[in-house]
């Protein structure tokens, strides 16, 4: 089954300027792209649109779109403790199923090909996915205590049961990765164990990491070293880890980050509205560091929107540090793209080039916000609305084109949250 | 003539909670808010969406819109003296007919029913703004050296025939102020001449002020005073000002912004991708400084999308100051709205309340991203998109409804912009 988008604009690496051309695809994958005129089995109009690599959200907690909007503007203690902590223990299967799919579906519109999710009753958020077409690495969030063995340890037994079913599956859109919740949550032994695991049958780690001053600087009182320091004294970094948050890691910590290979998930949504405060994006890229872009959860964000995270990344540190050359647009559309599938293992993801996998998205220069057109990467960074998003493609399947979501009820998604989300933890 | 608009909800003040209640509009005036039934001539079904009071943008450069990512990136004195300032040279009538127009088109699509705007050839956007209904405070852009009388000045003069032409046209809908461009450009003599026809006419001043740390310096350098000490020492805040950016004021400027009623127009987004920095918006709003919000002209933005700068607004106080609680949902929707009015003079106007003004947004609550609905407040400030904006109404006529422009062919206007725009000034 082959697929041809034709007649779209590329952004100015592959050299066509403005010119038309036509994105051939083939069993998954990106097989030609040329200004010729060719054909296939099934033929999508671009209309003069700009094909772009889809967008990689390497932070997500999919299910917490439950509690989008549900405890808001509140000091951290008192969100987490008072709000937060109480909702989730109240979280059943059922809430999880039906957040996952309303996560799901909203990705899916705003151009979001791939999510990293860590939380719990995972088996609800892989089937979201696998129903769907978007791509999964999902972790079981694994928290611990000094007497935790971990083989003996429900949470870590759910990981296995879940790399068993999951990993690997739909030829490969769905990856389980290990996870270490924080170093805050957790205790030595465990996160020892969990890097070894991860190490010895080459999984990814999802981790959250120097997130707030409080639990950077709680971590040098305990063991006198940053969070980071300690993780590699542990041995965790020689796995492949994907680092959420990073806002308060140092000079040295980015230089262990980049040694060993480590990810950074760049949420700045989350971290502005939770008040934990700026990663330093620009020492991380500069010091070598593989930098993507998450939104977290929708309880600390409200969208998922992938767009939006990438067009605050573009603004917010030039802003912050008061230079407007400190980031710019093309390194933006890298960070929500390439950098993405990256960290989430996805070497052969992430790039529109032939022989990548067809993970692609059509935004609509139609619009009036994108007119004139005088740069696309500016269009992406600062003008495009995610709402402009024309077509979502994975692994060369259509997720949803022009209005209309192929793989899912939206309607009835809807329905179901109304009904059954809201109020729940009231 | 009367519109019903029924079948929606309100914000949590008004104290009906989410129950279900209909808006009377009658000649340009919101006559009635009832849970009973009742009927008029045209009923616009709200479906059991969100209505509030719309956008007011205090601060625009509409015309701007022509230079829509034409140069972004750059330091700021590459950016104005290398890119736009050559680039507004070559600017013609037909370009800011045909800029204005796409800029009011894109703001009506977004819910912003008034604008507050400053450039020149402003006669084609006051047309703009009369032919597609939304409301403007126009002000020509006024600069002066030591040599300039006012009197004999052509920017002067046409400051004058704007005023004779537009000012309380369309019943008020058109607002011509005075303007000074800045401090740094602009003679001592010019200055005072004009915050003294201000005053002595009742007319507002829209003013640049505080936007950079050099701005700001090179005024304490020149006058041995900040830019709003030596603003009060001219007599130009005895006027009606609306001061526009005010990043870099200090607690003694907000202490004089406060005691003549001064309005600040924050604008986060420009703020940030010029690298200028972060208003000190909690100190302005407690030291009793009528804080609106402004999306600045598309350079440097490059959207003119109200909601999106209350959202940003809503975020990056609590992350640059690390505390959550900093500002909260409701206060950033009254900044958006009836502060907005007040900066514009226009006391009528900026409330859902029975005897206001009917300018009034309708947001869509059945969107993936606005589900679950806990906090109107919230989902305004953080989840809501502006592509959710159903319909825009100012003084009680609908501009925008369901996917129509009742007042705008946009079809043409997209074309227009792109044949006009484009290229016209490499």
């Amino acid at each position: 089954m082959s697929i041809l988008i034709k007649n779209v604009i590329l952004t100015d690496d592959h050299g066509f300027g403005n010119r038309s051309v036509n994105v051939l695809v083939e069993n998954k994958i990106i097989k030609k792209i040329t200004e010729e005129c060719i054909t296939a089995d099934e033929i999508i109009d671009g209309r003069g649109d700009l094909l772009i690599p889809g967008f990689y959200n390497t932070h997500c907690h999919a299910a917490m779109t439950a509690l989008r909007g549900y405890a808001d503007d509140l000091p951290l203690d008192r969100w987490l403790f008072e709000k937060i902590f109480p909702a989730e223990d109240k979280l059943t299967e059922r809430i999880v199923a039906c957040a996952s799919e309303l996560a799901v579906a909203e990705m899916i519109r705003g151009g979001v090909v791939s999510f990293s999710d860590m939380y719990f009753f995972m088996d609800e958020t892989a089937r979201a996915a696998i129903n769907s077409g978007i791509k999964l690495n999902l972790s079981r969030g694994y928290t611990s205590d000094a007497n935790t063995t971990p083989e003996n340890d429900f949470r870590f037994n759910e990981t296995l049961d879940l790399l068993s079913k999951f990993n690997g599956a739909e030829d490969g859109r769905i990856i389980v990765d290990m996870c270490i919740h924080g170093e805050y949550t957790n205790a030595e032994a465990p996160m020892r164990r969990i890097g070894e695991y991860a190490k010895e049958h080459g999984l990814g780690i999802q981790i959250h990491v120097s997130e707030t001053q409080n639990e950077h600087e709680q971590c040098i009182a305990r063991h006198g070293m940053t969070p980071i320091a300690y993780f590699e004294s542990l041995g965790v970094l020689d796995a492949s880890v994907c680092a959420a948050h990073c806002v308060k890691v140092t000079d040295g910590d980015i230089a262990i980050m980049a040694k060993h290979g480590v990810s950074a998930s760049h949420n700045p949504v989350s971290n502005l509205k939770l008040g934990s405060g700026i990663m330093p994006v620009r020492k991380l890229i500069d010091g070598g560091v593989n930098v993507a872009l998450g939104t977290d959860g929708a309880s600390s964000n409200n969208r998922l929107d992938l767009l939006r995270e990438m067009q605050l990344a573009a603004l917010l540190h030039k802003g912050a540090q008061e230079d407007p050359t400190v980031t710019n647009a093309r390194e933006m559309l890298k960070i929500a793209t390439e950098n993405g599938a990256m960290a989430q293992g996805r070497s052969d993801c992430g790039r529109l080039e032939v022989g990548y996998r067809a993970d692609l998205v059509l935004i609509s220069v139609d619009e009036l916000n994108n007119i004139p057109l005088y740069d696309k990467y500016s269009m992406l960074a600062y003008s495009a609305r995610s709402s402009d998003v024309r077509m979502n493609m994975v692994d060369g399947r259509v997720l949803y084109l022009d209005g209309e979501f192929k793989t899912l009820d939206v309607e009835k998604i809807k329905y179901e949250s109304k009904r059954t989300l809201k109020d729940f933890f009231i």
